[in-house]
């Protein structure tokens, strides 16, 4: 896999932002996207904070290294600052060895999280779907989405995912519990494949939620 | 912040128009948008009476002064009333010193309004989209958003809308009984920002009533 | 009110046909739309049968006279014909002088023409979207939206339509049990209008059922 | 009904594709569609497997024959196979004589497969929408839509299908549970009209589920 360059990363973000926005998984300035720039040293291309997603701009993309701290300045204003979850970009990326991560917020990834947050998360099994998900070969597989309390201490949290990460490896994303999905890939266009099937899989079961009384 | 001309205000209106009407948010004739243009002494940016939001023309945004009334006519066709609900904006805009307002009209925002209106408003929290709104730090914050009576008579109306942003100065929006949402920002990027959150949490908000039984 | 052209009524249907199509309300070959081009003698501009209305082209836009047959030929392909629900569109145009008749079969307009058809109608009430259906001054008007039982002998549904329009001459549309909304106007930016808000209120009528419980 | 080229049906996929993925029909990579080219011998163009049906490149496209086997190598990129599911479309064109067929994947067929699995199908009437199906003449016609379990053995669902499809010859569609919808028709054109048609019967029936309680 070739590593992009933060020119065409912020295009793809772009691209991806805006058909998001549109399906309303990232309203607000939710959501943030990033995507490994290089691997030695760690430099990974993200959303600037409180950018809206429907409309990134080049500028409006940031590097950042190992530390979570902004790295050179190219093609980026400087008033800008790195997305406020640029440790858990970076969390995912170096225990999963994903080569980007993308984080939606959408309406049923809300809700799911706070009706099985006592669960500690929910499991997808029998649906055809989850076999859109990388090395998922058969319906009858049971994919486990964790679902972790929010919280605004971000080290802490990011410390908290590389736990989770570690006892479920085989995962492909996880729920913050009122704040919705993080999902990565071995690159952005499977990153967004598996947004695009775990935001499916969350709103079937979120609908059929209504059907089972 | 710098103060918008008329066309820049009439592009942004013609812009977050089209969008929200494509979400249903402003179907009908429903919804109105207004923005600062001067403080001193106030002149406003308003959408006309009876204009579809998913089409505004550059005759279609008039300017009013602090008692709802046109002024001047740059850029407008004679047969145009401003909005019916000047002066609901005009009051938002001198009680919360907003440099945008924005009034949208959707199917979530009508439902909630009627079946929270026994407590005259409803809370918010727990969810991360919150920390969107200006001045919100944290997903633990709760939101309170007023729910009014609706009203014909817009004076009286607006009366109320002051008492109520005077009793509840940290409000960020208000809904109107079967009528839909008020809210606002330093400027139209802000005012549309909260927007986006607000009709988020309603519809989640929403969507859980038929979870809960 | 100045008739339109065939050409322009053309290019109206595909910008509304485009629209709503997009929103789900005229899939399949559903939904039909008609324009007066002359009141003496009639002559209305009507879509084809089986035509998509997604992709409305100015020959599948066809013109009938009162006893809803073709009249003319000019702009339009032989192997056409006019819309089997034309004789409807006739019977609207004559009973409430209208200039512009719109049909649309979202799926809430069906869910609700079943689940109220015992009543033969749905009430509207409080909801401010009502000041948006033409001469209604205030939310507190009760709009009475009729459902008839569906037929497929048209000329027997064009009389039932015509003597519900003399019981309730106020109406503004009417729903087919199972087959959508009727709705009108002066105009065609009227009618589509009228749509919107009557789409809009069936909708929030419709998810309201699964809170009341 | 003359024959496309391989390069015309390219195109119509590619917007077929992306008028369904905005839908959210044909999410991840689910979906796939194809079209008979020739007859004699068979050669069907499909879509290639893991290909987003939100942006079908000409490439994405192959030829395959009545094996399910790719012929030819023009236009196609030699890392493509065709999909996995091509079994399928081959059942359904032999045993309807269809000249395309359409599998989607949306969220309610996905939920309606799993509710009347045990079944093995659901039952529409009363719908004037059922008229878009090709020879049904009224809305009391009872259309129904077959269940089959979902299955990795592709061969041994093939033969379901062709079982099916005998035993009830006159569907337009059926679904896999937890998979979604299969559905043809004479041509692309008609094909679409199909899942439009279906589409909206399912989500109608989903949506009331919610309302008979």
């Amino acid at each position: 896999m070739k590593s992009p360059t933060l020119p065409a990363v912020a295009r793809a973000f772009r691209e991806i932002g805006r058909d998001f926005h549109t399906r309303g998984w990232v309203l607000g300035t939710s959501g943030n996207f990033s995507a490994v720039l290089t691997r030695k040293p760690l430099r990974l291309a993200i959303t600037a904070s409180s950018v809206s997603k429907g409309d990134i701009r080049p500028g409006d993309v940031l590097t950042v290294g190992v530390t979570a701290a902004r790295v050179g300045n190219s093609g980026t204003r400087s008033r800008l600052r790195p997305s406020a979850e640029t440790a858990l970009h970076v969390a995912v990326v170096q225990s999963q060895g994903a080569g980007a991560v993308l984080h939606t917020h959408s309406v049923w990834s809300t809700m799911l999280s706070e009706l099985h947050s006592a669960e500690h998360g929910l499991r997808f099994s029998g649906f055809e779907m989850l076999k859109g998900l990388e090395g998922v070969r058969t319906h009858e597989h049971a994919e486990w989405v964790p679902i972790l309390e929010n919280d605004q201490d971000i080290p802490a949290l990011a410390r908290r995912v590389e736990i989770v990460m570690k006892q479920s490896p085989a995962i492909h994303g996880f729920l913050l519990r009122g704040h919705g999905l993080y999902t990565w890939g071995d690159d952005l266009p499977q990153a967004r494949r598996h947004v695009e099937i775990l935001e499916f899989l969350l709103e079937t079961t979120g609908r059929m939620h209504s059907f089972r009384k």
